[in-house]
């Protein structure tokens, strides 16, 4: 490494000196070794995208106010990678930096159990969002823009992005919510080397850039991706005009190496041994370098830095409970809980803001109350799911409690990948999912979200929990605000009863306070047993009374987090020989597919019943879509009957 | 009903004569009051969008080559309703051009069984594709396009979209093929009525909607979106240009009653029988047509058209042999066989075209043959996962074979939502995910597709084939074009040892035929048995040569259909008392849970060892991945003879 660095955060200068520009210039060059080296040594990546980038990831982690001391902590700039495969040369900036040994990350790049992967992850200090699936880096740069505003702190957001992905959609969507929140603090940097991995992007897909980033109302310059003169000065002008800008720095794909520069194949090809000889020398560099580095890989083996999951510290408030005789919905007992709870912080000196999100239907998942009491921390981002999942989920870790409120076709099933990347990238985000099950109303087949426990099991950080009643929807709420990581609220569309014990009081008031994971037993019995989830509670409850009628006792559990069985509960029900679970999502994916599932783990074995949804649901009212679907609670108790006369 | 009908399909005038247009507002008219009768008689709807866009879909509907008669072919015009929600707008007009009884649309309308849902279905004769999540209608519209293309028909397509949803980005994903492709025969109407559910798009989220298409290269036209002579002008004039064309309709939220009128509220509000009268008087009808059409509500219930899995008539070939000594990667086994059946059939006079997407990644999806052989089959969407799943899958209900690969975490889990509206629409979508599982070389957890099953099992129609060798790979490909519906195939990275059985002969070869949902045991046991999915399987042969070493025996049943499990081989594997289950995929989701569930369900009982990935796997060499994950044959077999242990 060079001896001299230049001291350039926060833009300390007015132009860069000659001796910074050779320096940055020998920083460079060294980088690129680094860049190759690693990639050589994996035997795979992505030299040719990092190589191009490479001027662009010095300047920015040279000028951005984040460094090794400051980049666990909140509020300081945050620099974004969206195109995530050029991992090699954000590595190798942050290394220059001091963020990490270099040799680290050379030696250890794509080796299984070390933190410098094929694609960026935030154990890797410096990075502050993991990224893989392109597209989705300038939405998270939004939501720490927005966190930043919440805070009224004073950084700025970086957001390096390829040219390839200039075309997927919620890179414009992203666009739209920072010029309308005003985020003049934003700064897109996009490598424009003409070149993705079948070739140049204007015959892949021809794209006007500028066009479309200017359409968006965003300002845009152009510079010289491999001019630190040019790359500096854009970078701090582009702060300067009041509106978020972008930089289109042209660039040469392989840049620095003779037979890499502008083909194709190197985009994610790692050059042979002698390749990469010619490639180090024509570098300057040492052609032997590899063989030290060699060595090192996996000896020991770097340890990432840990990232919890994001935590937030708000006053969550006292349970309200609503009475036997309030019939509500629990969209609405959230969205009571949410105002309550914004209230309680919104005037707070020196607390956690708290952002909610909306995207067109505030008034249908009940956030309206909310954006009344706190109109600073309400977030309107139009028709435009997958930027607000991906923002919503980064503001998360940025300083500020993040809730999105959405039908639960939306807000899980239609960005079900951007809910991945947010458990991936262990943000706090709570979502409220309306309108879930068959319980939408009139809307269809299309709007009916039979599928969110399903999504959620694919993942591993995620909660979920389907409340069974108003009284449970408010103490749920509140708890996942005092829960690390991403909670899940799952809420149907109607108006329930407020679920009562065989003496007509509240089940979950009173002492009840909310436990995840934990199933309710709500009516006892002997014959058999129901799991009944959300909306098909006080329909088993009905049931409970048909068979009892009967002479037929069942018991019945509260299941509200189907992602989690609850085993003791599960054996209990076991012990009658007879389970039912009853659930308005997809039969085979939901909670009859957990419970199917835990009794296998857990040996044990009882007459099975999944009743659930098993086609595409009608349009119709609430009741009489589940009366076509068999969910009423004449057609539980028959069903039920049914498996016991069996067992 | 009036008399005279204009006869414009073709656009036959060059101008419409004081008759027609006298002719279209009269129809107009009663259209708006059955719009208003469906939407009182119902109790919910979206009344004022339906009328803002009443005289686009009139128009539309009038000059489209769309008839009764040809709605069910395929070489004709298409419409497609992006902004679903109007349906009563496009129910009426339809009924206006004759398609069906307007009473049974006006009565029936979010009826429980009946096809006028809330959200426009293919149901319904003269409605193309379902929608009713925002944004995908034109992609749907570039895929008809796309079809036409590939069949030489000389049709065109125009798609209906609203206002707030321009903001989806999947929206201008599709403008960009549409140009790429030259597809001057589409053209977009927007109905721009400044109102969204939240209020003004300019407050919502602002948007320079004709700069948006303007930056995609698009044509954009402008006209009174109420006036028949300025649409019927746009609409002719749409195909001249050689470029797609986009019409922005300048309308009135409400258009047509005094009180809705640039009223956000009636977005999704109807109207109550009060606000019904005063509307239907203000249009000159008799407030009491409702009482006429009340007593037709499901009385009888209109049935909807039959719309069967679309299905393709490809010549497939004869299967390809792979050798015990050949080791080859299942991806390429399916590139071989695709560019084979793409060349059987491309020079085949009248045939039916077959189209096959690439979203930038041909080279390692071993579609890069099929390219070569076929070039004028081949699309080259660019990195728009959003926007070419739906136009992949609509092309599949135009005349065409359509198939699209690409990664699974970009083909499946990306586009989870676009996939689901595929199955929702009866597409015949051949899917081919590759790096799917652990398998995807270095790349990383972002790009470990480990919920592919997981989220298949929430869907109805589609079947999913998770090949276990090459020659397996070869005939399940050759098998999905000749079955009807949407077919997943699933493949990992990495080469594989063809399967031989205990005499060294390929397994998948000879008189093997791929039969759906069956399970082959490869290898016979007594002590348990292994339920393997795709790359697991050569792994789980490993582990029985260590078990059978040590004195154990078990079976292996090779599963290549996780979604529909074979019951058969499920009762004997059950019959050895312990039952295991082996997958690169997610523990919870996959294999594992499909097998939990069907014992539950068939009653069978057995210890039970799911073997998956329980954590977001590591960027590393597949082998060692596998290896850290506990997934090698020596993790099996010490795993499997655990579990023995315990029995």
């Amino acid at each position: 490494m060079t001896n001299y660095q230049p001291s350039l955060r926060g833009f300390s200068v007015e132009t860069l000196s000659c001796k910074d520009i050779t320096s940055l210039e020998e920083m460079a060059r060294q980088a690129r070794i680094n860049v190759l080296t690693m990639v050589a040594l994996a035997g795979s990546g992505h030299p040719a995208g990092s190589l191009s980038s490479m001027d662009m990831y010095l300047m920015t982690y040279g000028v951005a106010n984040l460094t090794p001391e400051n980049c666990n902590n909140v509020d300081r700039d945050y620099v974004v990678v969206s195109h995530g495969h050029t991992s090699p040369g954000a590595y190798s900036a942050l290394a220059a930096w001091g963020f990490f040994d270099p040799l680290d990350a050379a030696a250890n790049f794509r080796l299984c159990a070390s933190p410098f992967q094929g694609h960026v992850e935030r154990e890797v200090p410096g990075i502050d969002w993991g990224s893989g699936n392109l597209g989705q880096g300038l939405a998270a740069g939004v939501g720490f823009a927005l966190a930043q505003k919440a805070r009224q702190h004073n950084g700025r957001v970086f957001v390096l992005l390829g040219d390839g992905e200039q075309t997927k959609g919620q890179v414009a969507e992203a666009r739209r919510v920072a010029v309308k929140e005003g985020l003049s603090n934003i700064t897109a940097l996009i490598d424009y080397n003409h070149i993705q991995i079948s070739g140049r992007t204007e015959n892949v897909m021809p794209a006007d850039v500028r066009a479309l980033w200017e359409a968006d109302g965003w300002g845009v310059l152009e510079c010289d991706g491999h001019s630190f003169t040019e790359l500096y000065a854009a970078l701090r002008d582009g702060a300067s005009d009041g509106v978020p800008t972008a930089i289109i720095c042209h660039t040469l794909m392989g840049k620095g190496v003779s037979f890499m520069e502008g083909i194709p194949d190197y985009h994610g090809k790692a050059p042979n041994m002698e390749q990469y000889r010619q490639a180090v020398v024509e570098l300057g560099g040492d052609p032997h370098f590899i063989d030290e580095v060699r060595p090192r890989r996996g000896n020991p083996l770097p340890l990432g830095r840990e990232v919890p999951p994001a935590q937030s510290t708000l006053c969550v408030g006292e349970p309200r409970t609503y009475s036997p005789t309030e019939k509500t919905d629990n969209r609405s007992a959230f969205g009571h809980a949410l105002a309550d709870i914004g209230a309680r912080n919104y005037e707070k000196k020196g607390g956690t803001p708290l952002l909610v999100f909306d995207c067109d239907l505030a008034g249908s998942v009940k956030t309206d109350g909310f954006a009344k009491a706190c109109p600073h921390w309400f977030i309107q981002a139009g028709i435009q799911e997958h930027g607000t999942a991906t923002m919503a989920g980064a503001a998360s870790v940025a300083g500020v409690s993040s809730l999105w409120a959405d039908f639960g076709v939306f807000g899980l099933s239609e960005v079900y990948n951007q809910q991945r990347l947010n458990d991936i990238n262990k943000t706090g985000l709570k979502l409220a999912l309306t309108h879930v099950g068959l319980d939408v109303g009139e809307d269809g087949m299309t709007h009916q979200a039979i599928d969110y426990i399903g999504l959620l099991r694919n993942m591993f950080g995620w909660k979920l929990v389907v409340p069974a009643d108003p009284n449970q929807t408010d103490r749920a709420t509140r708890w996942a605000f005092t829960e690390p990581g991403n909670v899940c609220l799952a809420m149907g569309r109607s108006k329930l009863p407020t679920l009562v014990d065989e003496e007509g009081l509240p089940i979950f008031a009173g002492n009840y306070s909310f436990e995840y994971g934990k199933a309710v037993k709500i009516r006892d019995g002997k014959d058999g047993a129901i799991f009944a989830l959300g909306a098909m509670t006080w329909r088993a409850l009905e049931a409970w009374n048909i068979l009892r009628e009967k002479g037929i006792t069942v018991k019945i559990f509260s299941v509200s987090c189907p992602l989690h069985i609850d085993t003791e509960a599960l054996k209990e029900a076991c012990s009658t020989g007879a389970v039912i679970t009853a659930e308005d999502h997809h039969y085979q994916s939901g909670l009859g597919a957990a419970t199917a599932f835990a009794m296998a783990q857990e040996h044990l074995f009882a007459s099975f019943l999944p009743l659930g949804v098993w086609r595409y649901g009608d349009s119709g009212k609430s009741d009489d879509v589940f009366n076509h679907m068999g969910l009423n609670s004449t057609s539980i108790a028959s069903r039920v009957e049914e498996v016991l006369s069996k067992k």
